[in-house]
């Protein structure tokens, strides 16, 4: 049974001047018009109903004839109680919508992933899947912050760009962490990376353009990629990140207009981009003016970083640099920023304008006292400790238990390590093998991989679970 | 001059190893590269720009020479200095930008409206144009609740229709407020209304389909509807609102596929849709399965209500209801919401997750300690009271001294009012004398209105300035 939770989050009042059993027939069928519960549904049976509301089953028969009679719900024996596909006149109103919801231009996310999500919700498994776990999170610090700085900011609509305070802390943090020089009018405050490639696919790039996605990548993932009607290549990825020469070639071939590249830590795979190739990138696509963007999330996540950004790199100004502090603070918190040249920023500050008229105030007061006060330098010092012993854990347990049946390449910093499944599986049925044994991981399909990969995210489960997790995982492997 | 005032902020040091001459042709140099000065500006004077710096003018003149050797500037004799636009080889990357910002879907702002915002900044006007004054703003009171709870909230990626908490706190002010009964599960939260219109229009409609809005209405002034790709068409607006039969005309004749309206205390009118012409619309709409979009951001600023939303009185199924606390609570909150049936709120959900991966959790934090704590109430009615002495005011002065160029019908409620000028006046000559005679109101062409319209926003002045806004108008309308 699938029930929207609060919908059923209602219960029927004993001393009210209406009976019980009106009082959830009226209830039931507000639902109905309104399209809450809607046409197709299956309604809770008669005992689930009665126990949820603490009625008699008899009222809920009574109730449930009623609706019937009414025209508003089907019967069928054994299978339960439908809410109508036809509604009679007056009532089929709300079908009216269904038409407004097809052939959308934005698809449905993955199948996989959302089998992945639904298990992650029941949370029966040992899960290597997702961001951080919640205690990895500066809880405590942030909310001191927030009870030591009494809120006085401005309440009215703000600069299309975000708030100044936070555009020059985050100029700072740049030039702190990065020794990259930015003054904040290069600076956008966004909400999330997820923002960021949504305003670059979105404004700067039409339909039918060709751009390149390194392959595995979180990118492939992503619907909006689709929904902004671009036609992705892939360029391929090693243990030392893409290739420069086939960013020259789909150049020639395609006359691809971008480069979106996750060279550090990259999600899925863990890989980083060499130095050395991160030089060659540059050039190539200085040559063919080719614009870079570059996802950053995951760059503070190692004690020491194996090669600057591409951006701290680029004295051309190709490449739109996309920050986030979901992964190093918080991803609820939603406050990310791109860094390019000024023009870029404000046409893209004017059209995030017509999408949600600017960030909150809120997210950008917190994150600006944070990334301002001495608690972030040392939650930052204290996570990137964290992530490697996990690290160091995962690697150590996948050696010891499953050196024969996957190969990988350790990553130097982030949350992912990418395996490689030495035999031929088929991801959908080691996913269902998998969850039999409660334990999550993410395909590699998701990504835009072949099948037979798996990406185990060492930032998600306690440590504790850690290699349970691992010998659940062997078990689903041993019974494919 | 026109300078990005941070790319400004900026002092060379006189400590350093490098000369004051090289750290400013360097820091300039680098605003160039990274396209913040963009090609085709001009560089404030050279005395200016010592004066900025704190520097001898003979060192800016050398670093100019410096940047024209370089080829990165030019200098015409009396017209001053400009970023090349033309960059020599390495160095006209910058440039490679300019085609991503052609041809864009979405549209500048408007014209008029922009030439309001530039005035509207440099606060030399006494000023009726925006939203709501600072001090009407409670301030205070969200700063306690801020302080009295301690922020405990998870910190991870959350429910795509937003904050639990909020979703329930928003039915309950639904129910306390408009006596409209909704479950959670039919609440989206969104940052603000603008948002609730972008996903509408971007996810729901497609390119080419007809729509009806009032005009003249906020929506006319909405590049949104335009970067849909959406065909509008009228509906005319008399102090009770709109016709229900043009709602008909225009099913027939174009199929319309949804309706547009802020029927209370509309956005630029004031006027509000009778509760007669309500009952009919919802008819006319239920009969032809037109869906309604209700956009009521104003409906608590007035102490009684002249009618319930549609949305309340809608047995059908046919409204979306759009909420917002931008002018009850504060506009930089980033706080609305959607109500509508739970699948569309689901599909709407998921859409959003592609824009931004949801609201952050601060602002939901913030809307529903407010919403929930006793300060919503008192602050409501002290808003109220103020709107409605503001109100006033304005209709006696406009009486006094203008009876004999304009006409209005004073509005119920909200904040704007509306006022027809009699004698035949170009919108945009009448705008430059107010501004000419320092007092802004927003020309009603700006929403789609013949020219001879000014909307007048009596919550963004101070009271005490009201009188002497009035009569500069009157000296625009004389000097015209
Ligand atoms: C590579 C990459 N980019 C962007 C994001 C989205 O981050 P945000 O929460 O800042 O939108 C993620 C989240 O997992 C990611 O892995
Ligand atoms: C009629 C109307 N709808 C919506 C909005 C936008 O409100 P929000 O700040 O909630 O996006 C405004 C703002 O002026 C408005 O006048």
């Amino acid at each position: 049974m699938e029930v929207g939770y609060s919908v059923w989050d209602w219960k029927p009042q004993r001393n009210r001047d209406i009976t019980i059993y009106q009082q959830i027939l009226e209830y039931l069928e507000r639902r109905i018009f309104y399209g809450e519960l809607s046409p197709g549904s299956r309604l809770p049976s008669e005992r689930q109903l009665a126990r949820y509301l603490g009625v008699n089953r008899s009222t809920i028969i009574s109730v449930y004839q009623e609706l019937e009679a009414k025209g508003l719900v089907e019967a069928f024996k054994r299978q339960g109680t439908y809410v109508c596909t036809r509604l009679d006149s007056g009532r089929k109103q709300s079908l009216l919508w269904h038409r407004y919801m097809k052939e959308n231009s934005i698809p449905p996310n993955l199948s996989l992933y959302r089998r992945v999500q639904e298990e992650a919700q029941n949370d029966r498994c040992i899960n290597f899947t997702g961001d951080l776990l919640e205690p990895l999170f500066p809880h405590d610090p942030l909310s001191d912050v927030i009870a030591e700085n009494r809120f006085t900011e401005s309440l009215k609509y703000e600069h299309p760009q975000g708030h100044l305070p936070l555009r020059q802390t985050i100029s700072e943090h740049m030039k702190k962490y990065y020794n990259m020089d930015v003054t904040s009018s290069s600076v956008l405050v966004t909400s999330g990376a997820q923002q960021s490639l949504y305003l670059i696919t979105h404004s700067l790039l039409h339909p039918g353009d060709a751009i390149a996605v390194e392959k595995p990548s979180y990118f492939c993932s992503l619907p909006l990629f689709q929904s902004a009607g671009l036609r992705l290549f892939p360029l391929s990825v090693d243990e030392h990140g893409v290739h420069p020469e086939e960013v020259e070639e789909l150049y020639r071939k395609h006359r691809i207009q971008m480069v979106f590249l996750n060279p550090t830590y990259q999600n899925p795979t863990g890989y980083t981009l060499s130095l050395q190739r991160r030089k060659e990138l540059l050039k190539v696509c200085s040559t063919f003016r080719i614009p870079i963007v570059e996802d950053d999330p995951f760059s503070l996540l190692a004690p020491e970083p194996v090669a600057p950004p591409l951006k701290a790199m680029d004295p051309y100004g190709l490449v739109l640099y996309i920050g986030s502090l979901s992964k190093v603070v918080a991803s609820n918190l939603r406050v990310g920023w791109l860094i390019g040249p000024q023009e870029i920023m404000d046409r893209l500050g004017d059209v995030r304008q017509q999408m949600d008229y600017g960030l909150s105030i809120f997210p950008q007061w917190v994150a600006h006292l944070f990334l301002s006060s001495s608690h972030f330098h040392s939650h930052v010092h204290e996570l990137q400790l964290a992530l490697q012993r996990r690290k160091q854990l995962l690697v150590t347990l996948l050696q010891q238990h499953l050196g024969q049946y996957v190969t990988f390449h350790p990553p130097h910093g982030g949350i992912h390590l990418w395996c490689q499944i030495k035999h031929p599986v088929q991801d959908i049925k080691l996913l269902e093998a998998a969850i039999r044994k409660k334990v999550l991981y993410m395909p590699g399909s998701v990504y835009g991989a072949k099948d037979g990969h798996a990406r185990f995210t060492f930032s998600r489960p306690y440590e504790e679970e850690m290699e349970e997790g691992v010998l659940r995982f062997k078990k689903a492997l041993d019974i494919l």
